[in-house]
């Protein structure tokens, strides 16, 4: 190939043709290196925007990104299984599923982010156990994977530097909300973080990135889709983020329902997601679902994934104490209820709202690096469906007093909606995609 | 209004809508001065690109531009004109028109520009007269056009810098032909150099930037509808640049050729465009159309435009016995003949491939700022129409010892077809919009 101008390459896609894999390595790692202006890339981005990718491209976009940097890697460990949700409020899923499939003979060694507007980070969550860290040495992670099956670092910057500066050029040039950049995003980092099982949450509802079912499918495809060109075995759950995820959003207050949950007292809606999020990362490894979920139950019962969370948080420097009692929990003093504005039953708790009152609170941050309160949170007594009072609790505010107090619960009451009737059971789980 | 950042500007464009004024010069001139940065803006290009822009969009970006820098005041100026061709090969017009204009009693004060690859420029072409210059202070320049109706100087950098900035970021991002963005480019400096009537001259064919009469028509429509809506008077005539206009590319004999057509003794394409320009112009002024054409024609016949082409030159210092006596010229003193490959009627001789010789001649630049040899040239002994017998000179070459002289030939022997039954005749001027 005679080497095109990067004008040609622009001009390639704004007609609406396909880039061969060369051309994206001549843009994004030119990109990456400096050699290629952010001018050029963002009229490119916007282009890729109007006129979309084909499946080819789209993964070999990923992959290039994934090589932008370096590549974990992890052959040597097995069964490595790594998980991904899109985002939602309340979601303390990784805190449970990781030792889950620790316990399950999986290996996760992987990388997790710090939370952002109004959806929290895993890594803030588990630095509410004191002495936590997600620094580790590359060495000690690989042989903490090893030993207990599972490790959690933060993620490096030297992973998918070009997922990074895209993101923020796409941030500043309305060319975020674009499948095809959106899943070789995320998909990039999953790629280079070396594990062979990817599963993945998408999350779909007023709480989430993606708005409507069919969207959240979109996306789910066309993660699945580049997975499965890169050699990796990825399967989606497609779930809703309509209503916050268990009863809890904050921080400490999100790490003791995950504990309660790998002793089996978790609520109903977070266990089988869960659950089902095992079941597809064992099917993906070949397993029968049935036996999977047997399994996957068995390790919330007999409390082997609980073991293995304990194991886990001794091993990166966390006072494991505090799994074993977590009333010693830093949970901010100050309490404030949202009452129901009438009798009836509770139609919906938005999950946005939830999250949104959390950032109020100071539980989450608003722009990277800012420090935030691990006490603080919000609890759900009631999640929708349930029958109410008027002025009776639906919510409970966690607070130290009165910080952001007035605006979360503005933000709380404005989320809640009460009717006479019973609404409609809603599934969690809307679809699978693998 | 709430003042939007823009991102919002930027999505609004990406999603389709159109843009109130008042964010235009939030992104116009913002960019001018510094403030937004060149990849928004680019992004933007792009989605104006895909989306398009309205007819009220386009003429709102058009005048923001303009008012980017200085705008000229020739407001005590009677009847002032201006006119521009959207580039051709052998274009020369310009040079015969407005002394046309200022013995119809019209005033033109207008700025040009320098040639850029295969087209030439006005202010190039003057130079080749000894002492003429483009560099007159503002005083001179209206007390000219005051004096004798015309004066003519280089494009100032303070006009319309905003179209300098977009021109220069268009290039490199895949965003020139891109119909809002060229009529708002031509236009802008239009409306900022102050004259109340423009005469556009939209070229059609190979040897100009608009390949179809469809493209051409649009664009025509586009400025028109931009000067109306600014309370200008301009009309568009549509002419053909399949071929170059008249018998003369080059700088020297181009002027040598424009002093035959202010003779009464131009070639007849080149005179009768020449001549509706002019009534183009008279007509936007309120002048009957019938009556504007015997007064154009009698301009030349009579001598009163060679007379104020005269004055003019020497208002700027060139040499008047070079208008008197066009065998003073420098003309290159070597000779090269292209023939007819075969026995038969001229076909087609490609506008692109004369300039592009004239360019390898030296007679053009490829970049800016580099110098120019007015000697050199290309004249066309037949035109597309006209019988020839086989080896017969249908070109000549005016050349200095064989500077780029191999490959000028190649080009115009390149661009040359002869065939066996005489061709069309092919109009001259194709439409016009007004």
């Amino acid at each position: 190939m005679t080497p095109a101008s990067i004008p040609d390459l622009i001009r390639k896609k704004r007609d609406g043709e396909a880039h061969p894999r060369a051309e994206l390595e001549a843009l994004i790692l030119g990109y990456t290196r400096g050699d290629v202006p952010d001018y050029q890339v963002s009229a490119w981005l916007m282009a890729v925007y109007l006129r979309g990718m084909t499946p080819q491209e789209t993964a070999d976009l990923t992959m290039v990104m994934a090589e932008s940097g370096d590549l974990m890697d992890l052959g040597e460990l097995p069964r490595t299984v790594d998980k991904h949700s899109t985002g939602g409020v309340g979601d303390k899923t990784s805190l449970i599923l990781t030792p889950m499939l620790a316990a399950l003979g999986l290996t996760v060694a992987k990388m997790s982010g710090r939370g952002l507007a109004h959806t929290g980070g895993t890594i803030d969550k588990l630095e509410s156990i004191p002495g936590w860290t997600s620094e580790l040495s590359e060495e000690r992670f690989t042989s903490q994977a090893r030993g207990i099956g599972l490790s959690l670092v933060g993620q490096s910057k030297d992973l998918a530097p070009a997922d990074g500066k895209l993101y923020a050029l796409r941030d500043v040039t309305a060319t975020v909300d674009c499948l095809p950049l959106i899943a070789s995003s995320i998909m990039s980092k999953k790629l280079a973080s070396g594990a062979h099982t990817v599963v993945l949450d998408v999350k779909v509802g007023a709480g989430a990135f993606m708005r409507t079912l069919e969207d959240g499918r979109g996306l789910a495809r066309a993660m699945v889709d580049i997975g499965t060109r890169a050699g990796r075995q990825v399967r989606a759950v497609l779930t809703d983020m309509d209503t916050p995820l268990g009863h809890m959003a904050g921080n400490s207050v999100e790490v003791i329902e995950a504990l309660d949950t790998l002793r089996g007292h978790g609520p109903h809606d977070l266990t089988e997601l869960c659950v089902a999020l095992a079941v597809e990362a064992l099917a993906a490894q070949g397993e029968d679902s049935a036996q999977a979920e047997t399994r996957a139950r068995a390790t919330l019962r007999g409390g082997s994934a609980l073991a293995k969370f304990r194991a886990f948080v001794a091993a990166q420097g966390g006072d494991p104490t505090y799994v074993d009692d977590p009333s010693r929990f830093d949970v901010a003093p100050g309490r404030a209820d949202v009452p129901a504005p009438a009798a009836g039953y509770v139609q919906r708790i938005d999950a946005l709202s939830v999250g949104r009152a959390v950032l109020a609170l100071g539980g989450g941050r608003e722009r990277k690096g800012e420090a935030i309160d691990h006490g603080v949170g919000v609890e759900l007594l009631k999640k929708p469906g349930e029958a109410v009072t008027v002025g009776e609790a639906v919510m409970r505010v966690y607070h130290r007093g009165g910080r952001g107090l007035d605006a979360a619960l503005a933000l709380l009451a404005e989320g809640l909606s009460v009717g006479p009737d019973a609404p409609a059971p809603e599934a969690l789980i809307l679809d699978r995609v693998n």
